[in-house]
């Protein structure tokens, strides 16, 4: 009807009418709303509702553009604080900032300023010390030599973008679950990002301090990826070795600090110990971390500095030997490159060596006999299929998972079929005398068990 | 060429000489090898060898046809023996049949004999009570008053049809590692189908029974669900209270028996003592399970009898209602049927209060306050996608994850953003007094945590 009535002319002008009004009329609102706001609460409601809705009206203007996820940060942030945590104070300004695929909300750090994991601790081993006197119930040594051990682990809070990635985590999940079941090890399985701008083999740095500092009675963390498995249940870690050293990683003094190459040492599977020089290492470690200019630059450093090194953005394991090679009076001695075992085994070397080794030899050797830890580095089982190396990556995994679980299995009378199958089969008739079967590789009731994890 | 030389009826000759010649170099190729076989090694290979290569040639021919699992598990079966534990006795014979989806090749047992989940022990009692004493590094009790509990859980060998529910797996299993570590309990994932005739729900049993013979110094088996998750860490079960039983489930005495309704207990979550007892239990409990003749009949049997049962196959739960109360003068007295907090907690009446239960209560009551479990019963995470309810499910599934994650995060100062987020915020800040942080449930050092796993 107005298309009859109106002129092309007229109906631009009102068009600009209309478009203005609406301007107007939402300048109107928020005015109403700022004022309700600063006349506080009672008959308008509470201060704090207005100044929400405030922040998402303009969050709205400002972000129109902007993904979803934004949006959604500020207003459910303000859900959080409102109703999950009541029990906790909070600072809901610092939801400021999300960001894709960061995880945690926190006010954008000025690049400029040097990174850190944390407030400074500076007298740890006192602090410790002291808990532990106070704490008799969780003592830091937990049998005879042998220190109280967190093995932590974990993989990214998102579902794998590989269908089967998901099945592997769990597989390999339960694989270390089995061995610290045997070990009287504790465990930690990690899913959550504590620092967005730590993401990816830098995710573990957070984590690590957190843990340390939370659990003054663990005395060792044992860091390992999600991507290795244990593959020797039977091999206990000399622990009494290292007890003059603080970080433990398989590597080799001369490729580190000789050749500084890149792969010299592994940070797939270490040992560190919870102590003031491990949380200063860790303070050292980080800055190459943060996703961003940091972490770039960090890069092109550490393919400049170190041997046979490609180019890609800084890794932890990378800066680890950098940090090795370049400061050694600091940390040399009380860093222990193992390589009498596999603390951290290729995977490449050793995956089509399984069927002669349980030709001729037995698990509790740890070495290239009977590696204790396989670890596929290189692989991605939980990202994109399709690549054939995606698929040998599978299926070694699957023989690595399978290789240590006989272990498991060989102690109740069941094996794998073969070393690709998933089907077990017996191997010893069940007889009426269970506390009579060989128990072959004594992991039934091992001596490494015993732990007392807490003393009365 | 040989077409333009050779008329047709001669080349049809030639065809009938080429193909009988095909099948006298075959046979003959098989002679040598019996010859090589039967006249031993040295000079000609092992026999093991060459027994293995007949084996295989006579598979091919007799099995040419059949699907290729069939052949593998014949030429696979003996490579198993042969290469896989040459340190065990081991009967090839006994792969027969593997069949499909079946776990372990055994002979097909006759129907009409009764199932049996093993030889008979009948003296175990005594005999635990032996072992024991013979080994005080292992005791039964762990701390004061507080036995050794294992908690046993367990998921399909093979990656889930839904994409999705391997990471619901994952997650389910890292959320009972949380609460294990925190309450000293051990833990056993299975992934292994012992016994192919006992599938599905039914396999905890044979499982159950392994573990209780192979483990003495297990006082308490705790069987729990894939599909359950721990929503309270705080809560430690009340161990005295069970003294005197053998087996606690969640029930009610007049659902089981009184109407004899098959939801009046449930199997998803229970504890059963390692006793002649619970053996006998069991060996009346899993002859309803196998699948089949056996199965199918028991099923029409506890439809029949039980209220409100619907039209399908045995399931263990409902096997045990029936047990229960038909034999009551056999099992009552060692039966605790608890309600008094979620051992075991249905879903549907829980997952829409979290908000509420943050809001009014806190974690430690284990009841509808705060619930110990939340079970997914008749959720599929692990099934085809696509249903509405699969849905609620899944979405269900990663709030009552969150919920019990954030009770283990809130220990480091942080929190999932709302229960329907997998990303992290920090809820309070960072301080350099890590130990002066307040342990607000007490998580960090609990007292159930004191456990001695084995004395000195």
């Amino acid at each position: 009807m107005f298309d009859k009535v109106i002129s092309p002319c007229r109906s631009r002008r009102l068009h600009r009418y209309f478009r203005n009004g609406k301007l107007t009329l939402l300048c109107l609102i928020l005015t109403v709303i700022m004022f309700r706001a600063y006349l506080g609460a009672g008959r308008f409601g509470t201060p704090e509702k207005d100044l929400n809705e405030i922040r998402q009206t303009f969050a709205y203007l400002r972000r129109r553009a902007e993904p979803r996820r934004i949006l959604e940060s500020v207003s459910t942030a303000s859900q959080f604080h409102s109703r999950v945590y009541r029990y906790a104070d909070f600072d809901a300004a610092r939801i400021f900032n999300d960001g894709d695929g960061g995880g945690v909300g926190e006010l954008k750090r000025n690049e400029s300023e040097p990174y850190r994991l944390g407030a400074r601790i500076s007298d740890w081993d006192n602090e410790r010390l002291r808990w532990l006197r106070r704490n008799p119930k969780f003592p830091n040594f937990v049998g005879r030599r042998k220190p109280r051990v967190l093995l932590v682990t974990g993989s990214s809070p998102k579902p794998c973008e590989n269908p089967v990635g998901d099945h592997y985590l769990l597989k390999s999940l339960k694989n270390k679950v089995d061995y610290c079941r045997l070990h009287g090890l504790e465990m930690f399985y990690n899913m959550a990002l504590l620092d967005a701008e730590m993401s990816g083999f830098w995710a573990k740095l957070p984590l690590i301090r957190k843990l340390l500092v939370s659990h003054p009675e663990v005395e060792l963390l044992w860091w390992m990826d999600s991507d290795a498995m244990f593959t020797d249940m039977a091999f206990e870690l000399p622990w009494e070795r290292y007890k003059n050293h603080n970080l433990i990683l398989h590597g080799w003094d001369h490729k580190v600090y000789g050749e500084k190459h890149w792969v010299g040492l592994n940070t797939g599977s270490f040992l560190l110990r919870n102590c003031q020089w491990s949380l200063d290492l860790l303070d050292v470690w980080a800055p190459m971390g943060p996703v961003g200019k940091a972490r770039e630059e960090a890069g092109e450093v550490l393919t400049r500095e170190l041997k046979d090194r490609p180019v890609f953005e800084a890794d932890d394991q990378s800066a680890m030997v950098y940090i090795l090679a370049t400061q050694r009076e600091k940390w040399k001695d009380k860093v222990y490159l193992e390589n009498a075992f596999y603390l951290h085994g290729y995977w490449g070397i050793l995956v089509d060596r399984y069927e002669e080794m349980i030709d001729s030899y037995h698990p509790g050797l740890g070495d290239q006999r009977w590696p204790l830890v396989t670890h596929f580095v290189g692989c991605k089982p939980c990202g994109e299929f399709g690549d054939y190396s995606v698929e040998r990556c599978l299926k070694q995994m699957n023989r690595a998972y399978n290789f240590g679980d006989n272990q498991i299995l060989q102690m109740y009378g069941f094996g794998h079929k073969t070393l690709a199958s998933r089907r077990v089969v017996r191997i010893r008739n069940d007889s009426g005398k269970p506390l009579e079967v060989e128990d072959e590789f004594g992991l039934l009731h091992p001596p490494f068990k015993s732990v007392k994890l807490n003393s009365y």
